[in-house]
């Protein structure tokens, strides 16, 4: 089967999937779904407002202020600046000495992200920290040259949407912050989930003189180039299934040679389409075999112990509920209506969706497509061995050649371990550098990218067997397991003691 | 007196000033001598051979590379490659497991800084390693756009030339060298000189994972924005004459008014061309002054214990031999008279100069003219009270002016501390970080933008009293005091213990 590699790389941060769930839901439109996406910025560029019925129950309240920032930090060629959105809550903070909580925006509407961290807004009071969440560079209301559509014209107006530039832009916002607020002895504190964490964590490390500390909550930084198998990502999805049923997971396994077989026939993709309900016809078996893999894989990144609307209205421990419905269709059931009947727990758990849409366009011009074909590479392969998956061996070449024709630009894959580490990680770190959670789920996919165990002291890995993809940053409820908030005690004992240690030195310094 | 600010920056790393010495001297022309250099980078354009008498005396054999840099590593804007020129040493390299030597070039050609790190090639062949010597990029052959008068045509081209970009160029080239030359497991140590120092050190913070220690020797990190007092630098040169005599002192403080009111005379710019015996008649006293002033802050850093003739031929303790002609002029001289007998120490040791050249043209273009406009604001003001200077208030506005006119950038004066940090030094980095030495000599009028303190266990000061600019770097002599003997016997053993932790580390970390 040909399959393009960026469909590997697959979704990111699950974050902004909810925008185009959230507005289709509430639009009470046939439930339409976007084709499986390629990357997750595709949704990411959405700037939409927060439907009223999805207000966190947290104290969520925030001005919203706007700042000028260079283009491009480390050269001096003669570009416009651009207008940097970010929120601010200063209201529970002590005045001069109380911590910031800094939260790294990740690739897409910085309100989205404020609303689905609420483990942050939760514990601000407490420390009496500020609370900033500044907008990561061309996406929400953070863009250049005047508009989205000037700034993802061409290769030459994307080419500052860089992870460096966006630290930078963080770096600079919370400098002129701290001077204009009177919080120069204010010790910043980092938050990030996914993209967001791995930026969280590369600024702890590229500019520790500007944060004490960061929780980076399942950030795959060593999802580049060979540092972890390939094939990790779906062998944890995979994982994730077996783990629940054998049989369901051979269910799946077997279902992609029905589908192909099934597709070859003169009626095929009429039949396919009407079992798995799609308005309108297939073109291809791929069509179905990536929407259904994009279930699969959401699925086990929201993977949750409770009920959640994270990505779609699912049940607690949706994986289970999946399975159980391919298992258990009655006697008789093939293959195909067993996967429809589980995919269809993903798509359409509320049953509110009559019949299924796909978009087929998957090369709309997206930040975070630009990003992946740029600096965030992460190759990915499918084991015919351990995965569920159609086998798929990484093809650079080929991603490479897409990645100039969408965008004329030359991916840099190697570029990322060579400006913020990654190889033998725990050797480089062990003697340098401090302060950092790194948190995960074992259930998370990205977790296999993610740091794993302790680097030192105080860089240190919280692993949860049952998490999933940065759940700890979402606000607490009642239904949270014990490991959970055992979990949030933990990172809130730790920023405790960065701060505590930060105005202790600090102390002796000034003593000195 | 109106001043350019500019001037107040001086001359940054000494050892390119030989490029031109060496060219005059070995050309046998009359001594002639350029105008008091505003920036460094002026001399550092030329790429000139070294002339066979100042072959070095340790062993000095290269081979010369080159390596194809992107131009803009934090953007993917479609720009040309350059070729970064560097020189390479493999023959006392213990093949696979050796250390990396790595100085950080800076604003010159990296011949020059090769042939002035005498320490380092004395002692690879103890420590098995690998010498590497890239250039900074836009300096001696390692430019962009083909040619240096493409590249230093205007600030869009020119808008490449920064630090960050030359330590991701390092970065990128160490990392590529490594996996050529199978040394993925070879520890790599950096050197550097003066803002090549600053380099080294900077570089060890940003890349943890490419270098595993910096020898950052006179390396004014902290000369930025008001973390030092702006007087230091004036201060500590004017302190040098003081401890040598306190009439010297005293006759190079009164001297100003003097030339200001000798300049006012009908033919005052005629009597003083005649008093310093200048070639071409004097323009204005400013020239004088400014040609005095350079000569006693390069004498600072330069104020080595024995012979030397890094800038220019001098005595050993240079310093004590200029007050010794000021305060020992036959009874009855004038303070001018004196002030000559003491610049002839500087400029004309050898007696060879018939009369001096001024050279009118400090606005050419060059690299360190550009890199202080843009990054390396170093603001410098001379006291009226501790210093022997003319009172001298920084003049940021004026400044900025300046180099907009020059340039047509505007100067970012925060942008180096946002970057690399530097306030509260001691605080940011007690708890984060390791393996770096900053070594300085208190004579060195940098040693006071320099970090003078331990900052904790493995990030520490080496500080000589002695001690002029960088002469740590330099190669061995016979006449060597014994404080300088045992500073190199320190950093050597530092040195030692980082590359034996890492592969202490990197065993145990293999071995989990």
């Amino acid at each position: 089967m040909a399959r393009n590699s960026s469909s590997r790389t697959l979704t990111f941060t699950l974050t902004i999937i909810i925008i185009i769930i959230t507005i289709i839901s509430s639009s009470h439109q046939p439930l339409a779904l976007n084709h499986t996406p390629r990357f997750f910025g595709k949704f990411a560029s959405s700037t939409s407002t927060i439907p009223s019925n999805s207000q966190p129950q947290f104290d969520f309240h925030y001005e919203t202020k706007f700042f000028q920032q260079q283009l491009d930090h480390f050269s001096f060629s003669n570009l416009p600046t651009f207008p940097q959105r970010y929120l601010i809550n200063t209201q529970n903070w002590v005045i001069g000495s109380g911590p910031i909580f800094l939260y790294c925006g990740n690739e897409g509407d910085i309100l989205w992200f404020a609303q689905n961290t609420g483990f942050l807004w939760e514990i601000a009071p407490k420390f009496g920290a500020m609370v900033v969440f500044p907008e990561h560079r061309y996406y929400g209301e953070s863009v250049p040259f005047g508009s989205k559509e000037e700034a993802y014209k061409n290769a030459t107006t994307l080419g500052y949407l860089t992870a460096e530039q966006a630290l930078a832009d963080f770096a600079i916002l919370v400098t002129d912050l701290k001077q204009n607020l009177s919080a120069i002895h204010c010790p910043v504190v980092l938050f990030g989930g996914s993209y967001g964490g791995m930026l969280a964590a590369w600024m702890r490390l590229k500019y520790p003189h500007i944060a004490v500390g960061a929780l980076a909550s399942s950030a795959p930084i060593l999802q580049f180039e060979d540092i972890v198998p390939l094939e990790t990502f779906y062998d944890i999805v995979s994982n994730d299934f077996k783990r629940e049923s054998s049989t369901c997971f051979n269910y799946i396994k077997q279902s992609w040679d029905e589908i192909e077989s099934k597709g070859q026939s003169s009626d095929g993709l009429e039949l396919l389409t009407k079992t798995f309900k799609f308005c309108q016809k297939l073109k291809s078996t791929e069509e179905l075999t990536d929407w259904l893999e994009s279930a699969y894989s959401y699925l086990a990144m929201v993977n949750y112990p409770y009920p959640s609307e994270f990505m779609m209205p699912l049940p607690g421990h949706p994986i289970k509920e999946v399975c159980r419905r391919i298992d258990e269709s009655p006697a008789g059931s093939s293959i195909l209506d067993r996967i429809y009947e589980g995919a269809n727990v993903y798509y359409n758990y509320t049953g509110e969706a009559k019949c299924f849409e796909l978009d087929d366009d998957p090369h709309g011009l997206d930040g975070w497509n630009w990003q992946a074909c740029t600096e965030m590479v992460m190759p990915m392969s499918c084991s015919k061995e351990s995965s569920m998956f159609p086998p798929y061996e990484y093809n650079y070449s080929s991603f490479e050649e897409d990645c100039f024709k969408n965008f004329g630009v030359k991916p840099r894959p190697k570029w990322i371990t060579t400006e913020f580490g990654g190889h033998n990680i725990h050797n480089a770190l062990k003697n340098f550098g401090s302060n950092i959670i790194f948190s995960n789920g074992l259930l998370d996919p990205w977790s296999g990218g993610s740091v794993l165990q302790n680097i030192s002291e105080s860089i240190v890995s919280l692993v949860t067997e049952e998490g999933a993809h940065h759940i700890d940053l979402r606000a607490s409820t009642e239904n949270d397991p014990d490991w959970l908030v055992e979990q949030r005690a933990t990172e809130i004992r730790l920023i405790q003691g960065w701060i505590s240690d930060y105005h202790q030195t600090h102390k002796a310094v000034f003593d000195m």
